[in-house]
Parts: C-alpha cells; structure tokens; sequence
C-alpha cells in the first residue's frame, strides 16, 4: 500500500526489488569466511552423524568428506573462489561443494541441520582454537615476566602509591605483581574455554533435531566437552562471545596499566628503563627522545577491545529469545578482539623481553624518607607501642629537616637518641639500608628475596 | 606560588586550608559503612595474628576483641554513633575502639597494617558473603524454572525465530531455555566466589608485611580459600569488582531477554500470559490494561548494572600500579550492582512463580505453515532426497493457497497425492498434530517430553 | 642490560632489531589512506602558505601542485601503488611526491609542519565531508516520514504505552514521532559539523608554527571555519571523533527503537505492516515467515556504534596531554561508525518508504476499552468533576463486563444513564468512534489532523 | 492457572498479592523528590492553563496556588512529610495538595495531565536548573585557568609528545590548553540547555491533550524555549538525559587529562607543582609524600559519569516507543552524574586556584637536545632547504655526544661552522636561548607570549 510517490521517491536506487545495499549490509562473508576450517569440519562430522541415523550411505559419506578435504585444500592454498551470491561461509562451502561431488549428494548435507546451529558450531570451534593459542602465548609472556624477575632480583626501586615514593621493593617484585595478574587472566582463561568448548550441533532451527541424531557422537567427534541442553539457547547463546570480550578486555585492562607504569618510567624524569629500538620510535634531531609507540598502543586497544564488549552486549540487550539477524553483529567484534589481544600480548612479550633497566636511576630515587616506617617498625620491635613509634619517628624526620643534613640516615646515633633514647647503635645497619628494608619483609607476597623466590615458584607452577 | 587575586578569587570558599567539599568528595564513610561486620571480623583475625607474633599479649587481645564484639553489637542494634571525623569505616570502627578499651591499646590495632590491605580484605569478605546470598536465591530462582516446566509440560506454543513463528515447542522449553543460561550464570558465579575468596591481608601499604605475619593463619581465620601471593596486588587489585559487575551484567542481560520475550507475550495481541496483579500496574478506567512493570524494571536496569561495569573499567583503565585513590570509586558501583542484581532475581522470581499462561492462546497462536519442515522431514523418512522433499513441501504449500482451504492441513489425501504419491495415510497422524511434531524431537535438548525431562534433570543435579 | 637468556628466548621472533608485529602493530595505512584526498587537499594549501612566507618560490608551488594533482587522479583511478615502508597515507603521498617531481621540491612540503597537525588536518576534513553527506541522506530519510504522514494520514491504531494498547492515534502520528527524534538528530549533526570544520593546521607538532605561517589563511583555504587557537589542543583534540561517534550512538539508538517497533508490528500476531521482500528474507517452505532481516541489523547495529564510542572514549580516558600514540586507534571506530550509521540511514529509508501498511488490521486492533479516558473527558465537558469522570467511567466499565456486552460502546444509553444521568443522546457520536477521539486531541502535538499537518509544517521547515 | 504448588513455594514471601519488595523496585520517591520544586512549579502553570480553558474556577485556583506555595514552604523548611504510598514526588505532592485545600479541587489539578507528561516536565525544569548553574561555575573554572595563564606567563616549562621531553613551552600555554577544551565544553553545554529547554506539558498519557490546552502558555510559563511538536515524543523522549550524561562524560574525561598530567607533574620526579594542603593528603612519617587524592579523585569519576550514560544508553536501546517504565532508570544516573559533574568543577577550580608552581624545576627540565628543532629552523631561515637542515642538525647533535660536551648548546661557533659554514655568530642568541625559542612561535595557537595572550583575549570574549 506504500503509494506510488513515496515509491518513485525511493524507487530508483533498486529494481527487481533488490536492494544491493541491503546485501552489502546483510553479508558476513568477508568476515565469517575466517571459519571456514571450523565450518568443513563441522559438516564433516555432521554427516558422520547422519550416516550413523541412515540418512546417508557409506558412499555418500565417503563423496562427502571426499569433497570437503579438496575444499580445504583450496582455502588453505589461497585457491578457493568466491562468488557473489555467497553470502556467509556455510552458503559457500556448500555450493562449492555441490560443483565438486555433485548437487544430489551434497543437497543431502543439510539434513536435520540448519544454518543456526551450524554458524553457532562454527563459531565455537573457531573461538576455542583461537583461545588455545592464546592460552599458550600467554604462558610465554608470563613467563618472561618470571625469568626477567629471578635475573634480576637485585635490583631495587621505589615502590609507588598515589604515584608517590613509598617504600623501596625489588624491581622484581613489581614484575611479579603484573605476573600475578597476569596469572588469574590464565585461570579465567581456562574456564572460559571449557564453557565456549560446548557444542550446539544437532539443535536445528530453533526446536532440535528431527531425526534422533547422537549429539554427544557428534559433540566428542569436534572435541567439545559436552553438548548445550536446550536448543533455544543452543542456537541463541552467544555468551562465550560475551564472555571472550571481557576476558580480552580485562586482560588488556591489565596491559594498560603495565603500560602506564612503563611510558611514566621511561621518562626522562624517571629515567628506570630503556625500550629496545624495535618498540620505540626515534628521533635523528633528538636523541634522547624515544617515543614508547609500543607501549601507548598497548595501553590505547585496551579502549578497543573493551568497546567491542561494550558494543555486543548492547546489541544483546533485550533481544527476544532464539534466533535473531542481530546476532550476525557477533562476527567482526569477536574476530577484531581476537587478533588485538594475541597481537597484544605478542608485542608486551617483545617489549618486556628486550628493554633495558637503569638500576642506577631506580637506586638513586630511593630516598631516606620512605624508611620513616621502617624506623618505627625498629622500635616496634624494641617493645615501643606502635601508635607511639609513629610520633618518635616522626619527631626524628623533622629533627633531620632542622638539621638540613640531608635525610634521616644523616643523623648522629647521638641525635636520634635526643629524640628517644631507646635508638641503639644497631639503628643504621638495620634501618638505614634499603636492602635490608625490602629483606625484612619476608612475609608471603613480600619484597624478601626469599618472598619474591616464592611467587616465582608458585608461577612456575601454574605454567 | 599562586598569585593572591587567584587565592582570593576562591579563597573566601573555605578557611584554614580547608575545603568542606574537598571532605564531602573524599569521604566514603556513608556507603562504605555497610560493610562494618566484614572489617570488625578482619580486625579481630589480624589481632589474633600479631598476638601470635607477639606483638600483642593475650590480655590485650582479649580486649580488642571485647570491644570489637561490643562495636558490633552497636551496629546491629543500629546505635553506632559515627562522628564528622569518620571519613570511613575504618576510622569509625577504630576510633570507637579506642573510646571502648582506651587508646593505648586500640592504638596498637594497626602495627604493620594498612588501610590499603585493610580495605581491600573488608570488600573481598562483603562480596563474598553477598554472592553466597545470591547464589543461594538464583538457585531459587532456577528452580522456579524447573518446576513450571515439570507441571506445564503440556502447554504447546509457538517457537520464534526472528519474532515469527517459526516451529511449535513446548512451554517448557522456553522456560529450560532461560534455566539454562541462568545455569551457565551459576557455574560462573561459583567460580567467581571463588577469585573472591583470597585474602591480601598482611601486605601493609604495598611491600608486604614488616614483621612476618603468617598470611595463611589470618587467611583461615577469615575463611579465605588462599592468599594472594604479591603485595603490590594484593593491595591494588580490584579484578574481583570488575568480575563481579561482568557477572551481574551478563545475567541481567540474561533478564533483558527474558522480560522482553515476556512483555511481548502479554500484549493484548499475543495473550500468552497474565502477569500477576503484585507484578504489574492495572488502570480502573481500562481494566484490560495491565502494565508490566516489574518486567519493564528488570529490563531496564540490565543497563544500569552494566553501566556500572563499563565505568569502573574505565576507572581502572591504565592506572599506575598499587593503590591509586582512584580505586575508592570502586565501592558505590559495586554495591549498587549487588543490591540490584538481587533484587531483580527476587522480582523475577515473584513474577515467574505467579503468571498465569494462556495455554489456550497459545495453541491457537500455532498454525499449519508451522508444519511445512514436519512435511519435509515425513518424506525424508519415507526415503525422499531433502532437497527433493522441500520441494515437495513447498508445492504442498501453495496447493494450499491456491484452493484457500486454510491451511496445508486442510488439503485431503489425494490432493497431497496430486503433488507427490509417496504421501501416505499416516501423513496426518504423522504430520498435521503439533504434539507430535514436538514429540519427534527427541535428541538431546529437543522439544520432545522426554527431551525436556532431560534437561529437567540436569538442571537439578546443579541445584 | 637485558640478560641473555631473556634476549634468546624472544630474539628468535626477530632480528636486527625490527618486529615486524610491531610494524603491523603500528601501521595505519591499511585504514587510513581512506583520507587521500583530504591529505593532498592539506598539503595543497599548507605549500600555499610556505610560499606566501617565501619558504617556496612560485615555481616549486607549482610543481608541487602539479604533483598533488598526479596523485589525486592515481588515487581516484585506483592505480596508486603503496610500498611497504608507507605506514601511513602521509608517508605514502609524500613518498610519491618525491617521485614524481623530485626529492629536493618534494623535501620542503613539510616544513614547519609535523604528522601531528597534518593528521589532526585531514581527520577533520575527512570527516566534515563524510558528515555532510550524512545531512544530506538524512534529510531523505526524514522526508520519507514526513510523505508518508501525509499520505497515510487517515490511517488510525492503537497507540501503545508498556506495550499495552492505550489510545487511538493515527499512523502518521507514531511516524513523525519518530521524526521529531530525528530532526534533532539533524539539528545536533549541524551543530557538531560545525564544531568538526576548525582547523588544526599550523600547530607544528606541538608548540605552534615557527615561521609564523598565517593559520587563518590556511583555514580559509581548506574550508574551515576557524582555527583551533591552541596549538597543544590542536594537535590533540579528538573531541570531534567523540562527538561524531555519539551523534551516531544517539542516532542509532533511535532507529534501533524505530526497528523494535516495526518488528513487533510485522509479528503475525500484530500484522500491522509487511516489509518490502528487498527487505526481508522468505522463507519457501514457510510463506508466511517472512524475516525482517534489516531491521533486525538496523537494531543490532546500534550496539555497534555505542562500541565504537565506549571504546574510544575509553582509550582517552587519563591520556597525558598532546599527542600520544593512543591516539591513533581514533581512526577505525570513526572510519566503521561513519559507514555503519550512512549505510543504516539509506536501509531505513529503504525499508520505511517500501512497507505496505495494513490498516484493517490496525484498526481491527483498536477496542473500546481504549476510549474509556475519551468517556471520562466527555463529562469533564459536561461539567463533572474530574475526579468524579473517573469513578463513573469505572462504574462503565464494569457495566460492560456485567452485562458482557462486549464493550462500554455496545450499551445502551439507557444503560449508561443508569450509571450517570448526565449522559446524553450525544455520547455515541462524541465518544464511542476513533476518528472523534483522535480529533479531538488537537492541541500542539496531538493526534488531531489539524496538529498532525502542523507537525508536517514544523518538519518541512527544517529541510 | 500458575499452579499451587509453584504459588506455596514462593507465595510465603508477600500476601494479599503484594510483594513489598516490588513497591521498593517500584518507588522513585527516594530520589525524585530532589524535583519538588519543578513539579510544584509545573503544577502551578498547568493549572492557570486549565482555567484559561474554564476547567477551573479562579477561585478554585487561586486556592490551588495558595496550598502549592505551602507545599513550597515546607519543603524549604524541610518539614515536608511523606506517607509510604508516596510512590513518586508527583503522587506526594498532589497527595499533600488535598489535604492542604481539600480533595474536590486539588482533585481536578491533574485533569488532562499525566504522570508522563508531568514526569517529563518536572525532569527538563529541573535539568535546565542544574544546568545553568553548572555553567556558570565552568565559566569561574575557565577564568581560574585564564588568570593563572595571565599571571604566570613567564614559566616556561617542557611541552611533551609520548610524555617525552618535545619543545619548551609556557606554562600559561599548557594551561590555556585546557581552557581550550573547556571552552568547547562550555559552547556544547549552551546548545544543550536549549535543547534540554522544550516542554512536553500537554501531551497528556501519549496521545495529546484532550481538551486544547494552549501549550505555548503553558511553555512559556515554565520559562521553556518552544514546546515539543509531537505527544508521543513527548512523553517519552529522554536525549536531553542522554546528551548531559554524554556532555558530562566528555567533559570529565577532559578533567582526566588535566589530573594525569598534574598527578605525574606533582611526582617526586618531575616536582613541577605543590598541590595545596586542603587538596591533597599528606603523611607525618613522610613529609614528602604528599597523595594527590583530589586529582586522583577527579580523574576516577571520569569513569562514574561514562558509566551512567553507557547504562542509560543501554537501558534506552530498542525500547519500545513511547512510555515504558524503563524510562524511570533515567533519574539515578543523571542526578548522581549532575552532582559528581557539579563538584568535580568545584574540586577542579579549588585546586587549580591553590596549586604552586616550581619554576626552577621547570626550568631545569629543559634541556638542550630539544632546541634541536630550532636549529634546524635557523638554518631554514637562512635559506637551507629544509631536507638538509635536518641533517645538519642531527650532525651537530652527534658532534655534541661525541665531544661530550654537556649538550650541543655548548658547542663553540667554530665546531658548529665545522658541520655547516652557514652557522654565523647570531646562533646562540637565536637558538640557544629557551624564551627565544617560544617566542619565536608566534603565529595564532603559538607559545609567544603575544600569541598566548591572544588565546586568554579569546577565551574572556566567551566567559
């Protein structure tokens, strides 16, 4: 009933009542055609599960599988030839496969299955693989954080909290802490896997299958660990996308602070670490100026991949159950994350691995300020009530300003013991040394050698 | 340096050095004085752990926790009288102890704690005791779930795709559907509770501990699963509210879809369902009118959850290591979501456990067109090639428009003869009943009774 | 200071020094040589001004012009050739420069100028052009409601609130509802257009132009309509990437309510539109499934855009000021968001000026119960009290049910004074009809015709 | 039909079909009653516009005023008391209206209104309010920036790219920078008060008003700019929440900025500024140690005022049209996003207006290698091609590290001629000299100190 002017208005941008734009809009081949390994092998062991109902003969099987593996073949050789009407992956591994066996036998392949528990299998192969391997660059990264931490376990620097000097740790210490991140995105990465590693397939449109197929046949022969119970949420859950996303976007959340910490260290101001030139832009006119390039960009995706979180679960928000188009918007956020957080994680390796620390520049920022604490803990363990150690060792910091001679550990044995008495000549060894100050925390998660051995053995172990 | 017009352009605001609003924008004592038990308990553990090092005598101890235990009672009893210098709970609980049991040994309460280990145990023991409540209610919830569906089985309606009819299932299944998600949530929450549950008490400000606290002596005593091996971490690391606000988001959005399939299906237009009067807003002049509002407030609050996510990520996002005062915007987000997520489970609860469906709207909703893929499938078992039989099917079915009979199930024996001779007659019993064609999937996650019980099962063995 | 073991775990990934990751990481050709034109444009003008210096002569001005031009008719022939040191479209022009009219002229191009103003330069004519396009289509689509208001102004059904049937209104008045949304739309591109088209260029890379370039000419020249006066925030400001991804998150939130609407009204239970086939997808075995693929996208895509700005709002989050590297992840969520939202306008059109509208069943839709408040507003005419209406027209409506008469209309007027003596003869004609209760909602903004065609006016006038 | 035993599990919650904790998910009362103002005000208009129709009496009127103004009184005084079935600030005030002058005629206030029209009024009034005080203390923070610019012109100080050391600049220049920023802040808040500035009153439930209410009157009462052109729209459009979110978050994010680089300036190791005692927190152990927790404060709620919008934006998508009660999500995140906005301003102007700034050490931060540039400039001016003074440059910066010499600032004539012979006597005074280097960037946008004072004339023109 549209009336003839609205329709001349807009009539001639298509004819045939073909709107091209809405094919460009509506295709997800250029990007699902990433899957294509995870598609052959889905269809591969979908008609063993046919052939296993009946639904196929052992020859048809045979011709099947046959053409899948020469279709693989071709993708895997750059050969594999698109044309215009394959508009996903599924559509045209399938056509292809017709021209290669034949359309009679192909046309079979589709039996009891449907393109929502196809794409959904797909999907999770695809996710899963791609995990696995980030499961293991992941480790790789870890585990220069924990060789770097043990070589260099000497080196001491100031410990930050507001971005103030604080309390002197080990260099390695702080290597550890984004170890120990770095660790838990490894155990949430491990669960995640085993819920994305659940299979769909056998689901149908929306209302399971028709012919009885073995789902558990099917789900052990593409090697996930079970099936999803319900063929509603078979088909619709997209929750390990969700979940993918958010994993990458913590862990990047994570890099981005390594990063942060890195680009202020790499300050002239700071001065604590070199980046290797293959992660540093230079200048020819100013030497001195190396531009953290790397490190800006680790921290800058930390925003992309987070907004492709934040981007699919609004387009989730509300839809009504099962199958809806706007899942196709699962693809290209998904696929994008994927690559930035293995790029990513790549790249933080290289840097890691290669910059170079300055232990004299972290040696001279620590400053005789921040072991006013550790001279309280002195007379804390001299038997002086906590609450009033913190008003002596106060009283000598002041006393050290009167005296402008340069910080606390300037200070005469003699002069702290105007302040209070109870100051014995063992104060400088035991206070006034900032190795000792970093050994005497040995607690567990303490900058102690001893303490910092411990989280590198506890690593270690989840490797 | 600031020259004196600009001191005098704001300075008549405050006095002394002072700025009111400073303290207004700084304090978190109004929020973060809900978790006054959880940092009494973490009190009394760490007490117990610096008498055993010997930094307190057991007298001493004695009356610490004398007065913490008389704190408590003065909270519960809703008489604990905070004073303007309580910027926090911490202060509060403190300042109150050393009113109870005198300063000079309140006073000793904090030796080689901080505030930045303090609070962040005080939050990881409140989230945690919050999430065994909400696990305990969602598995409520999900059992609401499982028993409609055991009592309605027999209630058919249709299965959309798209939002149009696609197949006929059971009422049952759409609701195992969201049982199952909500069952997914439920795996995800025990694993959280679980990153939860380690305790970064004894990591002082952010070295570690100076007098060698047994870390695993206070974690026991506080019903930690472990410790959390770097101090720099244990202080900084607000993973657990970015996990929790992750996990509150997805399962609102769970809600979203389940209020919206909801809302939809009690328009006047659908009439499956008729939510409860305590669930909803009637209108004495239009009596049919009945707004869903509890179904729109879960809706609408998925996105207030998830705002809380998606703000305190950005909070986070490239912070400089260990604790950065950024990290007090941690608590009015976490909260909030905690409070919301639980009372939306109780309101969908209410909801679901109180509807009445329509089951007769529901079938009626159902029409022969549904059956088409049934027609398909008939064929394929009598041995019909699938791309053949939609062929068939399809023929069927504009026979049927062309003699207007009202429905491909209206066509007689011989006029589906007429299309293809391999039509029995068994075609009706087999084809044209929707029980049937929901009883035909029976493969794991299926429409058929046994299917659904299945998924019955399952779900309780998670319960 | 790297230790070796460190260096030959990672060094094995590369040598001399260069990560080709890290040059992949790095480069932005790939997406942003889509700004070539607006590139040469900047570079045409900026020689301009080094000549007006007298930092070129006339005749390199000209040969710099000629070759600009040379690689402008490359480019739009789909001839020019990148090589792989061309990281960026600056690179890659200048780079070709230099071929085609010599290194030496070539080399001067970039005098006083830096990537840092340049890149800023081309974004913002880059996305002013793009934008107005965006204007233009937008007009288009706006128009198409407007037309349609027209045309199909006697169209009536019911209006909804909580998705309950509330009032009759007509179906022009829901389509310039969402007209009004997007004529704001437009008013808010016009204004951003205009904070868009400032010009960067001059700022150097940091602290401003050191040959005193005249910026106002550079401005004029380029189109813009003013210089940003703050050469730190000019090189840095990407407000205008923000404000353009929320114009388009904004924009498409809209079209994703439009789109929620549409397919709830193409629901066989609502039936009150078809979409065109262009824009839908049928499905042969099911003719009356007919999937409203487009507005399924134009829907899911709105999480799209929100993506693009969460994300890129996120990468700016606590950025050090001027240029950091981060700032280049700016682009591809411009670039996409730019595309998506031009793309969604065009579809929307397609789809809104091609559906057929059914007004049978929009009307069959309405039911008396909706002029329950149309009964109340006749006695408030006639005198009664408001809150009194209320009550009678209550005690109406219970009537009807009593007497199931099928509707507050179907009684008689003996029946009503029953209720109240002040119903007269009139009532019928004054209430019980659809067209008389749109009509009389005729102040501003009402369902009246009379104020639907004024918003007809309103809406032209802004076109 | 829900059967019983489903109703007994869950029914020993709430009786009488009332779910109390339903009533609490429901209430808004909590947090609108902030309006009670606006809807005061609303109510008084509405009703001169209903007696201009001659639905009210003037007596009855001005009685309805003369209780409206008490109400006032008593929320001023705050002794307004409210009674639990106060759902909204609506319901509370026309509750207390009747008791104040009589339920007959405080019961025909809401004739031809309702809740969604009033709701939507109540909010833009009070947006607007909140708005127009906001900018006008972002005008007072604007000129706090612009005073100090003015006052402190002579401070140079390093100007960074990549946080690396870049050019000199003046402090005033980083300052205006901002101001810039802020400036556009305060262009985009204009055109939002007058977009917030438009009435929906009249539009009754959704449909329009029923009784040719003259909307311009009621507009113009309210101090709106125009009236809303469509009811629909109306009563249900909430950009104007969306777009003071997204202004407040962007706004914020500018603020982020600003505190990063004010937190890494006030570190021990760049030590360029002193934050005020009142803003910032200070250690008696560790006089040095001053937190910065007011611009660690502002930069972590630039992550709060994001998550109201993503939230909001999320609870708005594909909702929908016209009013659901999802829409009443929209008053928590504004409210708290107008106050966090508010006192970030506050926050921001008290601890610009108070900081000090550390010349010397600015000063000693510029270092010579970043006069490189300059050199380079030198020579184009004496008419080198710009190629080759990049060599040039870079070959005296060799020489310098070579000679070891401190810095190519202390390079004789004689060594530079050795590079180049165009190096003539004029070299030092023009190159090596950091205020001669600012100077000489004086083209609009630069760091001379006419440019900068340029940009403080510009920036006073907008205050």
């Amino acid at each position: 009933m549209a009336d003839k002017s609205l329709k001349s208005l807009w009539g001639g941008r298509f004819t045939g009542g073909l709107d091209p734009l809405m094919q460009l809009y509506n295709a997800s081949f250029p990007y699902d055609k990433k899957m294509y390994e995870a598609d052959l092998q889905g269809t591969k062991v979908y008609t063993a599960g046919l052939q296993k109902l009946g639904l196929l003969t052992e020859h048809e099987l045979s011709e099947i599988h046959r053409g899948l593996d020469l279709i693989l073949a071709e993708w895997r050789a750059g050969e594999f030839k698109d044309v215009p009407d394959d508009e996903d992956i599924h559509t045209a591994n399938e056509r292809r496969l017709g021209e290669l066996i034949g359309r009679d036998i192909a046309g079979k392949v589709h039996t009891g299955r449907s393109r929502n528990d196809q794409v959904a299998t797909d999907m999770r192969i695809y996710v899963r693989e791609e995990l696995k391997v980030i499961e293991n660059i992941l480790k790789e990264l870890i585990l220069v954080f924990v060789q770097r931490a043990e070589v260099e376990i000497d080196v001491l620097m100031p410990g930050y909290t507001h971005l103030q000097r604080a309390q002197p740790i080990r260099w390695s210490h702080w290597l550890l802490s984004y170890a120990t991140y770095l660790s838990a995105d490894l155990q949430r990465l491990q669960q995640l896997i085993e819920r994305v590693n659940l299979s769909p397939l056998g689901s149908g449109a929306l209302a399971g299958h028709p012919y009885s197929i073995d789902r558990d046949f099917l789900a052990a022969g593409l090697g996930f660990g079970g099936v999803i119970p319900n063929s509603l949420t078979a088909v619709s859950d997209r929750d390990f996308v969700v979940e993918t996303l958010f994993w990458g976007t913590l862990f990047m959340n994570h890099l981005s602070r390594f990063s942060e910490d890195l680009i202020i260290y790499s300050t002239a101001e700071f001065g604590f670490i070199d980046l290797a030139d293959a992660y540093s832009t230079g200048s020819s006119l100013m030497p001195q100026k190396k531009n953290p390039d790397s490190l800006e960009l680790l921290r800058g995706k930390s925003g992309r991949v987070f907004g492709s979180l934040a981007g699919f679960l609004m387009t989730l928000k509300s839809l009504p159950s099962t199958y809806d188009k706007d899942l196709q918007e699962d693809k290209e956020p998904l696929f994008d994350a994927l690559t930035t957080v293995s790029h990513s994680i790549s790249i933080a390796t290289g840097v890691l691995s290669t910059l170079a620390v300055n232990k004299e520049r972290m040696l001279a920022a620590l400053t005789p300020d921040m072991l006013a604490t550790d001279l309280a803990d002195y007379l804390v363990r001299k038997g002086v009530p906590f609450r009033e150690t913190h008003h002596i060792s106060g009283a000598v910091v002041r006393l050290a300003e009167v005296k402008k001679c340069g910080g606390i550990d300037k200070l005469s044995l003699e002069e702290l013991q105007s302040v209070d008495n109870r100051f014995g000549p063992d104060v400088v060894a035991e206070v006034f040394d900032y190795e000792r100050s970093v050994e005497r925390r040995d607690a567990i998660g303490g900058t102690a050698k001893s303490a910092v051995l411990d989280q590198v053995a506890r690593l270690r172990a989840t490797l």
